[in-house]
């Protein structure tokens, strides 16, 4: 396929880059900046331009049959400081996306979801797609909007959405800001020599998906026919201890977070239903989590040093 | 209490500022434009302006203990026409408001929200308040949107909001323009002897709630601590077909209507579980069916002479 990539100089959109590459299709990039940690890559075509930007964008598109959108003008842990930023980025601007797209005849759109914000409050097991969307911050509120409209151009303009709602992602390329991922903000500050700090008593559950295998599923998922969501995770979930044992682990350093009180907002354990995933696309997650924790924190140091 | 009616000049926010009235509270109306079908009320106060204009809405607020939000910058038909003027004018509208009452410490809203929309295809029996909301279109996903901050904003803001699930309103002052309504679209036809038209086999069965119950709820529920969502219906469904008889039997006018093919878009029955809202309010619909479209014909045949 002829792939467009908004975000595709992010963190997961780089890495659906090299899973399309890799699949032999031909891919263009539209994002804001370049990627901040590689070389723009042979082969590949690259807009610099804003999302909300709609000549931009629809220069961009021009004969492409597929695109990849993942732009988040948000993160998911500060939407909710100015809603209406949310609502006016990513709504408005992926309502002019898919404008675009009808105009120029392009169907096939690949939406990067959140499984973490979409079912709001998660029930104590794995949850699987057709669990009520009952979001409780911005972030999940824009994103079960746009996964509303996606399904009425489906029935209506003949889009062919589908909508991926990702666990935790995380691997090499993520930022190492703190406001993505504790994974990264861990491996960060150890490698800072700074100390680990958790929120509440550790016991916590998540579901933590490597990137390579999120990137894979993206892909997979487009080279089908299938319209609809469908959950991207680990299918495994993990305790915050698991995972600072992990990467205590693999990283060779003894850790001993600081406990800080629990926020009222994280709840027990949110883990996602893969089920379907697997069923669908012939998709399983690949990665071993230590050997994903491995390949990120070799990656860290290689571009920190 | 001290009240503001959103689009107090409008079908059902001139029947809230009535019922407001009869009540014994203060009135004051923020619209965009004159109601159309009476003269400014004695002892209520007016404020012409745009709903989008933040500025003309805080000057309005000031003093205020309880605002009633029916604006509606879309119709249900036809916002689907253009999904961002509607994401615009009333989720960002709505979020707007909410800022501008947190602002002002004004914490009591009640959201006029759409039944018929929000739950999206209908189950084959009386839809309760906890039914998962997959809206269809983008008027609904925009009320659902709006519901979810409403949700948020009470949860980190003390805000105390009320989401009206209103079911299909009729009544005197509702508009002649056919984008609202069957019963005032019929009603209209008969008075212009033009035929009546329905889509299939008028066997499509409706909750028709007389605008005076509905006005009343809003206002009983106001008067009550609760914060959340509410459906507003008659308690009954009425075939395409019943609601003929029963006008024919008013306006004592034979009526043979002419079928066109059904649309796709309609479900054959949707119909609001009521008892919520009487547990909560002790409410109930009072109105008689026939007693209620006698009322709105009177209304229709004063106005129109």
């Amino acid at each position: 396929m002829r792939a467009i990539v908004l975000g595709g100089n992010g963190f997961i959109g780089s890495h659906v880059v090299d899973a399309l590459l890799a699949g032999g299709h031909t891919v263009t990039v539209f994002d804001r900046v370049p990627d901040k940690f590689r070389d723009p890559l042979p082969g590949v075509e690259f807009f610099l331009g804003d999302f909300q930007d709609k000549m931009a964008i629809a220069e961009a598109l021009n004969g492409k049959d597929a695109v990849f959108h993942l732009v988040s003008t948000t993160f998911p842990g500060t939407a909710n400081l100015d809603p209406k930023a949310d609502v006016t980025g990513n709504l408005i601007g992926t309502l002019s996306l898919i404008e675009s797209m009808n105009s120029m005849g392009i169907e096939r759109l690949v939406y990067l979801s959140s499984g973490g914000t979409v079912y709001g409050p998660a029930p104590g097991h794995p949850i699987p797609e057709d669990h009520p969307l009952n979001p409780i911050n911005s972030y999940g509120i824009v994103k079960v909007a746009i996964e509303q409209y996606l399904n009425m151009y489906q029935k209506s303009h003949g889009l062919k959405p589908i909508a991926i709602r990702a666990a935790n992602p995380f691997g090499p390329r993520q930022a190492h800001t703190g406001v993505q991922g504790v994974i990264s903000t861990f491996l960060r500050r150890i490698y800072e020599n700074e100390p680990i700090e958790i929120w509440g008593d550790g016991q916590v559950v998540r579901d933590y998906l490597y990137v390579e295998d999120l990137a894979d599923l993206c892909v997979k998922a487009a080279e089908t026919d299938y319209c609809g969501a469908v959950n991207a995770g680990s299918g495994q979930g993990r305790s915050l201890l698991d995972v600072i044992d992990a990467i205590s682990r693999v990283t060779k350093t003894p850790l001993e977070p600081v406990f800080k009180p629990g926020r009222k907002i994280d709840v027990r354990y949110s883990v996602l239903d893969i089920s379907w995933a697997k069923t669908l696309f012939d998709w399983a997650p690949s990665a071993d989590f230590d050997r994903a924790l491995e390949q990120t924190w070799q990656w860290l140091q290689n571009t920190s040093s």
